[in-house]
């Protein structure tokens, strides 16, 4: 078991009518705010409205950036730094998911560097300072509201990085389940198997466990199995947003983690798909999670499996490990594919053999992926074969 | 279900070999240190001599307090405060277990008082700053490295109260579980029975639950059940000693409560039990415990019991909801009397009836207890006698 150091310092409003405090923190970082958002359903569903009279009544100064897509773009991430710069800026507020969160992150950092933000997400410049950021969140799913790492993309160049620094963790982050009851149905279950894909990326590994942190994450799973379609079948019901909206933030904000060295499997796996693709990140995730699992499923991995078969979908204990382990990923892929109704292949979702070699390649960078199980490139496109 | 604020920034060296950063944290906050321990047992294990040549790397000026008790007194804090405003105290270093924390959280606030310490205690005097506070945790039990809270006796008056502002939060705390390693097996049980005690206080609780709160709970209170009795045959299991470790932080620091009012039953009492007979909090907590969960079951709180029965200790879920319930007790009664080896009974331990009417009555301040199930002196009575 290795050490680790434990420093989650973001402050949380969880829950209902809390946006009367939106004001106050925001100023304790400064007067010029920069508000950065989406498509605008923010406008729609009210929310807009409802944090600019905060801000106006606290007397800030406020400039805006919208427009920041899924799978944000580092052009989104140029264009914020550049009006930091030019007014100013003092304190960032991302209104959104984890999209508008990531991109916001960059802007903070990209307004202390000169040259393009790519080269953040690249590690070509380091991150040497970063403007605060305060968050109100709007979908369940990244965790990005409490944790210090971003993804951004790049079209050009068909890449999608994931980064982090400690001075990129939001300073407060308002989550009020409510905000969420208008996310539609498929994006509800891509959030929920967004939050269950990070937990098994840390559950699912060749380090030593602890055991309480194994119990948590199966307690978590649990929450998902459970919230994910309550909410997909009552989108205003508080207790399943709510449910699923905690859970989503300490899925990844770092608890879980122990003292577990990180590499992920998944992740680079579905990073390339969007990459490639444009692909929502949490459906990328559902159709290669199972898949991953069997991949990886052998005698050496076969109690980490085991444990996951009784204790997450109650199989029968007296069953043998590897018929446990083969169940269990039996009734992930049916809650993921027939519960949660998203697409279980990639042919499914338009995507064919054409890159595989290409983002296999990419996905371990020429090397291996260091998960569960080492990949090498043609682990991982057999992977993406299975996903067909 | 409440709202609520989650702001819990104590950062965290988790395992061995972390002590080399404790002259820089301490250096963050002063030049002038004043060190808090206990009874000596630091200097017996060697753990003394590693602090202070950390802090003498850093150049820092300390000051001691020794001699901090078990049940901690108010004239520790007064004698503590008197030399942080003599000689201009700038950081709090305590090295020790829950005593010396919440000793020296209450120095902290002490510091910037001019009256008795014990009207901070009792709240007659507010809380207006307090001395920044960095542990070194040797003893897995209360939580106080993590959590706001404190609780102090004073022996004149036969008072024991707990008392907490978030001024008086860690600012870091270092936890080696080798540091517990000394830990004798009386202790350890006394600890696991404290930890467990945090739990099932917001556990059982009137309040609507957050789903995934409860799981983690259940999780967390099955690490107990495994590793407490692991802890006492193997003083020097790391595994053992660090899931115990890291458990008791997350009991009580805020995590689990969620949006529910926390009024505790089993403390209040209890704390009566330390206050007339110095007894130790944990041991006094096992004995109330499952007293107070058998006084509260019937047909209004059966569900919540059905649950901690089938998922703590795993009993057979098709069973009436009441056999359950009483199943689970009984485990638990077998979990702190036999597996922990702990004194079940008040009359071991040499506690009779004197004080129970005025123990009762302090104990509810002369009103009830707003728990799990409303208590007033007559309850409070009747469950220390079911203790006898």
């Amino acid at each position: 078991m290795n050490k680790f150091v434990y420093d989650i310092p973001t402050k949380v409003y969880f829950g209902e009518n809390h946006l009367k405090h939106l004001g106050t923190e925001v100023s304790r970082y400064g007067k010029k705010v920069l508000l950065t958002y989406g498509g605008g359903s923010i406008k729609k569903s009210g929310l807009y409205d409802n944090v600019m009279a905060e801000l106006e009544k606290s007397g800030l100064e406020v400039f805006e950036l919208s427009g920041i897509d899924p799978n944000p773009r580092v052009a989104s991430v140029n264009a914020g730094a550049e009006i930091c710069k030019r007014e100013n800026i003092e304190v960032l507020l991302a209104v959104g998911g984890g999209s508008v969160i990531d991109c916001t992150k960059f802007i903070g950092a990209a307004a202390f560097y000169e040259g393009d933000a790519w080269d953040i997400s690249t590690g070509k410049a380091p991150v040497t300072d970063c403007l605060p950021i305060i968050t109100v969140l709007t979908l369940s799913a990244t965790g990005s509201e409490m944790d210090a790492v971003g993804v951004i993309s790049n079209p050009e160049t068909k890449e999608k990085i994931g980064m982090g620094s400690p001075l990129m963790q939001p300073k407060v982050s308002f989550l009020d389940p409510t905000n969420t009851y208008t996310v539609s149905r498929f994006q509800t279950a891509c959030g929920a198997a967004d939050m269950f894909n990070h937990i098994m990326e840390i559950y699912f590994n060749r380090e030593a466990d602890l055991f309480m942190l194994d119990r948590v994450m199966e307690g978590l799973m649990k929450t998902i199995i459970k919230y994910g379609p309550i909410a997909m079948a009552e989108p205003n019901n508080y207790e399943a947003r709510a449910n699923l909206m905690w859970t989503a933030s300490w899925a990844i904000n770092g608890f879980l983690r122990g003292g577990k060295r990180q590499e992920w499997s998944c992740h680079p796996m579905e990073h390339e798909l969007s990459a490639y693709y444009d692909i929502t990140h949490g459906l990328g995730l559902a159709i290669l999670g199972p898949r991953w699992l069997t991949y990886t499923l052998d005698q050496s991995t076969v109690s980490k499996f085991y444990q996951f078969g009784i204790n997450v979908f109650e199989i029968d204990k007296s069953l043998e490990p590897m018929v446990v382990a083969k169940q269990g990923i039996e009734k992930l892929e049916d809650f993921l594919f027939n519960t949660l109704e998203l697409q279980s292949t990639l042919t499914e979702i338009g995507i064919d053999e054409t890159y595989f070699d290409i983002m296999a390649k990419k996905a371990c960078a020429d090397g291996f992926l260091q998960g569960f199980k080492p990949l090498i490139q043609q682990d991982i496109k057999a992977i993406y074969k299975m996903c067909l």
